[in-house]
């Protein structure tokens, strides 16, 4: 027997709380159109409104509706809007060690970065920084081991980088341009054009599946892997923390379990996803080519140096890189025994 | 009956419905000293009583307390209790399909088994099997690409195998036996004992962490890699299906928000914690050996002529198996592209 009806005094019931209603707003940094990212955002809001019997609805927003898709942070910290679904990395000019919550160029993959956040002491250093910000943050999404983006002609060494123009934000764009690519920085609405048009001859985008819809296979033939720059790039449900505080702690574990809901959804979703956009791809006639050892052994060398500069010039930045490289070195250690001796003879 | 409670107005607020108290029982097939496993299931009722803020509790039940650890989904069916933690493939003998949603020799890796489930037709194919039970289930946990064992000698080719005594349960065991192992089945409890006096030569059981807490690597030297009979195993959360129709919506989204959660953070567990014990054994003396290619290519010809077997003997796996293998190939093309191509060069 269910023991709904045992305790008929509702009053007494659990506590006698009624849940109140609420009605909150989610700004994101993404169009609709990319359903796969925007649906992480989508999936948080859907699962909030399940759990608590539609008493707790958060609505959504485009990049651009509210504010736009790189002042999310600023938003939910201004208490704009109670919440916002973007990555940690778009803000690093506020704090260059926010890069760490979402992807480092040669960093960690998807699950080892779960891992980092849910039991390496990775979600406690991103509520820290965060704190700055009167936000706090839970994974809520996440694109897997992205592409290398798209070339107009092949580049076999770093000398072939030389003066190429590509469309690469972040510390990506940073490694790039050490390595003497001509780095623009265009919104994805923009990058069909100027690879079409030839205005740039190279750019990344994130892969198979959403590169598909911006068209690029259209506008250049040379499909580079692996995305050594996002191995596995996690974006946040971001909350004003006055906005957290205040809510009853039925509604802070259901919002955190639909973050966590959100985050193996969407990498689920990826893998799926990609395995039927790249055969459509290879039909129509996009040539795979990895990276060369050259140009990957010199853009990780760059990387690290890049950390390490960071770490000297700011404290912050220092200490949760080294907990950060001394996790990822002893993960990969594990990894390479298990994942990766299956894979690589499983996927030969 | 639930009606009755939803028409409680409480206090008008949010339709005015109000939950009522549920005390459900889990039984699981673990015993408690195998802190992650077990914490799978103590994670799926820890989230639903804070999500539903203590009104819905479930306790979990140690292997044995109620029913043994490989009779849950009997107990499930029969609705001794309302629901149980236990992987399907403990089943396989009520139907040899049930083996999809755990672990399959040479199959799908933790990522790929729940792109398979959440985004490739797999939970409803396994939601299909599991209504002949009157069950319905989801996913509460992986343990990652397990270990391949450890032996008291060295085992370089097959011939090394033959007469060989090994614990190795399942498919795994299967496939073993056919090389010519002389496979034993043992309770965990007694692995340790049987390896140490050289009544067996080599057992298998989880990975580091798990492995360590048993003693094993006192029992034997040579410990082998990769674990290709479970390279992401799943465990589920099992419901008995009237238990399930009569929750609230609420509730059954809390219950599968909670299961999700279990099924990310236990693989994120099992990562972080196995890197940490593989150092303490390497520091106490074992010798990781990987399985050689000849071996590799002989088990994974075997375990493919078992599946084929199978699937010529019963219709259900057929069906399962082509679907699941179809999925297993083409992720497999995105996956050798993205995630291996990029975890070659970094964990080298």
């Amino acid at each position: 027997v269910l023991g709904s009806c045992q305790s008929q005094s509702v009053e007494g019931n659990g506590g006698g709380s009624s849940l109140p209603n609420l009605r909150w707003k989610m700004q994101t940094s993404w169009p609709k159109s990319l359903d796969t990212i925007f649906g992480g955002a989508q999936t948080v809001c859907d699962r909030v409104k399940a759990m608590s019997g539609g008493k707790f609805t958060i609505t959504p927003y485009a990049a651009g509706e509210i504010v736009p898709g790189l002042e999310v942070l600023d938003a939910v910290q201004q208490g704009t809007v109670e919440c916002g679904h973007s990555p940690s990395y778009y803000y690093v000019g506020k704090n260059p060690a926010l890069g760490f919550g979402t992807a480092m160029p040669f960093g960690l993959t998807a699950q080892q970065q779960n891992a980092w956040f849910y039991h390496g002491g990775g979600l406690e250093t991103m509520h820290k920084l965060y704190a700055d910000f009167n936000v706090i943050n839970f994974p809520a999404g996440n694109t897997g081991a992205q592409m290398g983006g798209w070339f107009k002609r092949q580049v076999n060494s770093v000398n072939d980088l030389k003066g190429l123009k590509m469309r690469i934000p972040g510390l990506g764009g940073e490694v790039m341009s050490r390595l003497g690519v001509n780095v623009q920085v265009l919104p994805g609405g923009e990058v069909f054009l100027a690879l079409d048009t030839g205005a740039i001859d190279a750019a990344e985008w994130v892969g198979p599946y959403d590169d598909e819809k911006l068209g690029l296979n259209k506008a250049a033939n040379y499909y580079y892997y692996p995305g050594w720059w996002e191995p596995g790039a996690t974006l946040d449900l971001q909350i004003n923390r006055n906005a957290w505080d205040q809510l009853p702690q039925e509604y802070q574990a259901i919002l955190q379990a639909a973050a966590m809901e959100a985050n193996l959804n969407m990498l689920s979703q990826y893998d799926a996803q990609n395995r039927v956009a790249l055969q459509s791809l290879l039909q129509g006639g996009t040539q795979l080519i990895p990276y060369s050892d050259e140009i990957l052994t010199a853009a990780q060398t760059i990387a690290f140096d890049l950390y390490e500069e960071n770490a000297s010039q700011d404290a912050t930045f220092k200490e949760v890189y080294e907990s950060w490289n001394k996790f990822r070195q002893e993960i990969i250690q594990w990894n390479k025994i298990n994942e990766l001796s299956y894979t690589n003879f499983v996927f030969k």
